[in-house]
C-alpha cells in the first residue's frame, strides 16, 4: 500500500479539525456528518487498495448551497477537503492523503432534467454513470461515455478526470459532450456554467478548466451533458491481422466504410491471446497476427507478464500508437507488489512514451501517483502556467492537495 | 460604419508607434513591415465594414519565434496588438479599434505534418480551411468544419473563435476536434500544446482557454486538429412539415435513423422561403408549414423584413431554440444602416434570448460589437473569473484590448 512517504509528501500546514469544526458541519448537514471510523475505512483508501489516507470526517451535502457553506468554512478555516465521488479511480487522486476532509457527492444524485428532442441531460455530479444510463435507455437515449467502473463512478467524478472509455471514438471527449457545469470554488462561490448550448461563443469557456481538473479547482456540483439516440442495433466483428500493419489498414477501411458509428476498435496481441486463453479459458476464434512481447524482457527487466507489448502497437510513421483512439492500457503481474519493481518499470515505460510523444495518461489522471511525472508529458511552461492557475482559483492550496500538479515551490 | 466611438470607448495608454519600433520590426522581419496606408486600409476595417480602425502598422510573421519577438517587444513598450487572421469576424474582433498593431498571420500557412491513419493535421495558423480542404481531400480527408468564409478565413481564427459552421452536428465543436495549439503569450513565451492525442488527461487543459479566446489571451500560432475521411456519398432531403412541433419530430427520427452521420439539418420558415422565391427566384419544391413571421412586426417595431421568426423556431417543452445544432441566425435588413434601429432591436432580442437560456452569441464570439452584453448569458461571477484569467495572461492588456470582455473597471 501507498503512503503519504512513498513520495517523500509532508503535511502541508493546514489546520486540524476541532469540536468546533464538527459542530459547524453538523448545523449544515444535520445526521451526514460521519466521524465513526470504521465508516470512514472504505473511503479512504481507493479502489487498488495501493493508496489510503487517514481523514477523520466525511461530509455529505445534498445540495450546492451545502457544498458552498462547506468550502467557505474549510477556506476561512484553512482546512484541507478532498473531493470524492465513486472512489474508482486508479491514480490515488479520490482519497485523501493525510487527513483531508473527505467531500462526497454520494447524496447529490437527482436527475434535474432531460430533453428528448435535443439529448440534453441535466444532473447532480453524484449520479451514478449507470444509473443515468439506465435512465436514458428508458426514453431510447444513453450516456456519451461508458466505463468499466460504471456501476460505481458518479458523473462529477467522469467530469473531473475527463473520462475517456468505450464510447469515445463515436461520440469524442468529455470537452465535446459536457455542455456545462455548476461548480463550488475554493472560497465558497459557487459558478454557474450550467448551460445547455450546444453552440455558445460568450466569453472563455471556463467549464473547460474543470473538465479533467481532478477536484483541484473547483468541486464539481451538477452536469450539462449531450446524450446520444441509443443505436439500434450493435454488431462486433472479431477480425484477426497477418501484421500491425494490416490492423491499421483495417482501421482506416472500417472507418471509411461506417463513417462516424463506428464505436470502438480495439486490438490484442498474441500474448494477450494466450493470456486469455490461459486465464479465462476462452479460445481464440482466429488464427493470425499477435506475435508476442519481444523487448521488455529482453531487455531484462524484472517484469512476470506483460499483457500488452507496445512496441507492436506503435506505427513508425506517424511515430504515434495508433488503435482506435490510441489509448492503450499497459498491465503489468508480479508475485507481490514492489516499490522497486514499480521503479524500475515506471521511468523506462514514461521515458518510451515521451520519447514517441505520447501522453503518460491518456484516461485516468495524474492524481497522486501520477503527480510527480508530468514533466514526461507537459512542457515545463505549461506546467508552471497550471501552478498559477491553481494559485489564482485555490491561493491556499485547500482543494485535493498533493495531487495533479507538482509542488511549485 | 461603427468606430470606437459608437460605445464610448476610449484609447487606452499604450504607447504610439516610434521610429525604432518600426526599425526593431524590419529587422525582425526584413520586408514583411507594412507601413504603407493604401495597402493597410483592407485590413482596418471589417468584412460587413462595420467597424474601422486606424491601424499604422501590419507585420507579417512566417515562424513562430518572429511572433514570439514581436510579442516580447511589443509586451515591453506597451504596445497593443490586434491579432489578424482572414479578416471574415463579423463582431468587429478582426480589426483594431484605433492604432493597435495589426499582427497577421496570413504567412503562417505552412501544413506541418498529416497522418492518413489517423486522420491528423497539424499546421501553422494562418492556413486558409479552403485550402486546408482541399488538401485534404486529395488524401480522402475533410476538414472537421465548414463555413461560409472559407474561402478567406484562417484555421488559427477558426479556433480563436471557436466557429461553428455547417458540419459541427456531425463532428462536433473545436473543442473535441482541435487536439493541440501553439500559442505565444503576451509576454512573448510560447506555449507548446501542440499535442497530437485524441486522449491526454496530464494536468489543465490549458488549449481550450485559447479556443473561442478571440485572440485576447494569447496568439495561436499552430494547431492540430482530428478530420474525420470524406464521406463516400452526400444526400440531402428537403422536406415540408406541417408545424415546428412535426420539424422537431422529423429531427428526432432522422437523429434515430442515421445516428451520427446526420450532418445538419436545418428550417426555414414561410417568410423565409417567400424571400427566397422574391430575391433569389428559386421556387419552393414543397408547399407546407411556414406561416412566417408575427410577433416582431405586431409590436411595432421598424423593422422592414425578419428572414427568421426566432418565435417559430422556439420549443415550449424545452424552452430551448432546437433545430439540428440550435443555432439561429437573425438576418434584418432596413433602407440604410441605422444607429437608432439597431439600440432598438439589440436589447429586445439579447434580452429575450437571456431569458430563455440562450447565448447571444452562438458562433461569431463577443468581439468589439458584442462585449457590452456579455452579462446577457453569462453570470457576473463568470465575467470576473474571465477578467481575472485575462488579468493575469496579459496583465498590460496589450492583446486584442477593447475586445471581448467589459472593461474591468
Amino acid at each position: 500500500m501507498l503512503t503519504s512517504e512513498r513520495y517523500g509528501v509532508r503535511r502541508l500546514p493546514f489546520s486540524s479539525l476541532s469540536d468546533s469544526d464538527l459542530a459547524f458541519f453538523e448545523g449544515v448537514m444535520p445526521g451526514r456528518v460521519i466521524t465513526n471510523p470504521e465508516e470512514l475505512k472504505p473511503f479512504n483508501v481507493d479502489w487498488l487498495k495501493s493508496v489510503r489516507g487517514c481523514s477523520k470526517l466525511m461530509l455529505k451535502p445534498q445540495t450546492t448551497a451545502e457544498v458552498s457553506q462547506v468550502l467557505r468554512y474549510c477556506y476561512e478555516r484553512n482546512l484541507a477537503v478532498n473531493p470524492q465521488g465513486g472512489n474508482t479511480g486508479l491514480v490515488g487522486g479520490s482519497v485523501p492523503v493525510f487527513d483531508e476532509i473527505i467531500l462526497s457527492t454520494v447524496l447529490m444524485n437527482r436527475i434535474i432534467s432531460f430533453d428528448k428532442v435535443s439529448g440534453i441531460l441535466v444532473c447532480q455530479a453524484g449520479c451514478v454513470l449507470e444509473k443515468l444510463n439506465e435512465y436514458l435507455e428508458e426514453q431510447g437515449f444513453i450516456m456519451p461515455l461508458d466505463l468499466g467502473a460504471k456501476g460505481s463512478c458518479h458523473i462529477g467524478g467522469n467530469v473531473a478526470t475527463n473520462a475517456g472509455g468505450l464510447r469515445l471514438l463515436r461520440y469524442g471527449s468529455l470537452r465535446g459532450t459536457v455542455l456545462g457545469l455548476e461548480v463550488v470554488l475554493a472560497d465558497g462561490s459557487a459558478l454557474d456554467c450550467l448551460a445547455s448550448l450546444r453552440k455558445d461563443n460568450t466569453g472563455y469557456d471556463l467549464k473547460q478548466l474543470f473538465i479533467g481538473s481532478e477536484g483541484t479547482l473547483g468541486v464539481i456540483t451538477a452536469v450539462s451533458i449531450l446524450c446520444p439516440q441509443k443505436p439500434k442495433a450493435v454488431n462486433l466483428a472479431f477480425l484477426g491481422c497477418q501484421s500491425f500493419a494490416k490492423v491499421l489498414e483495417t482501421f482506416t477501411t472500417c472507418r471509411a466504410m461506417l463513417g462516424e458509428i463506428l464505436s470502438a476498435y480495439e486490438f490484442m496481441d498474441e500474448k494477450c491471446m494466450e493470456l486469455v486463453e490461459k486465464h479465462l479459458k476462452l479460445s481464440s476464434p482466429v488464427a493470425a497476427f499477435y506475435d508476442g512481447m519481444t523487448g521488455w524482457v529482453d531487455e531484462g527487466r524484472a517484469v512476470d507478464i506483460v499483457y500488452l507489448d507496445f512496441s507492436k502497437a506503435f506505427d513508425p510513421v506517424s511515430n504515434n500508437i495508433l488503435t482506435g483512439d490510441g489509448n492503450l492500457h499497459l498491465n503489468i503481474t508480479a508475485e507481490s507488489y514492489s516499490h522497486s519493481l514499480l521503479d524500475a518499470i515506471e521511468p523506462f515505460v514514461y521515458e518510451w512514451t515521451a520519447r514517441h510523444n505520447g501522453s503518460i495518461s491518456a484516461e485516468h489522471g495524474l492524481g497522486f501517483k501520477k503527480k510527480q511525472f508530468i514533466q514526461y508529458s507537459k512542457p515545463s511552461e505549461a506546467v508552471l502556467l497550471m501552478q498559477r492557475f491553481k494559485a489564482m482559483l485555490d491561493p491556499k492550496g485547500i482543494l485535493n492537495p498533493y495531487k495533479m500538479l507538482p509542488s511549485s515551490s
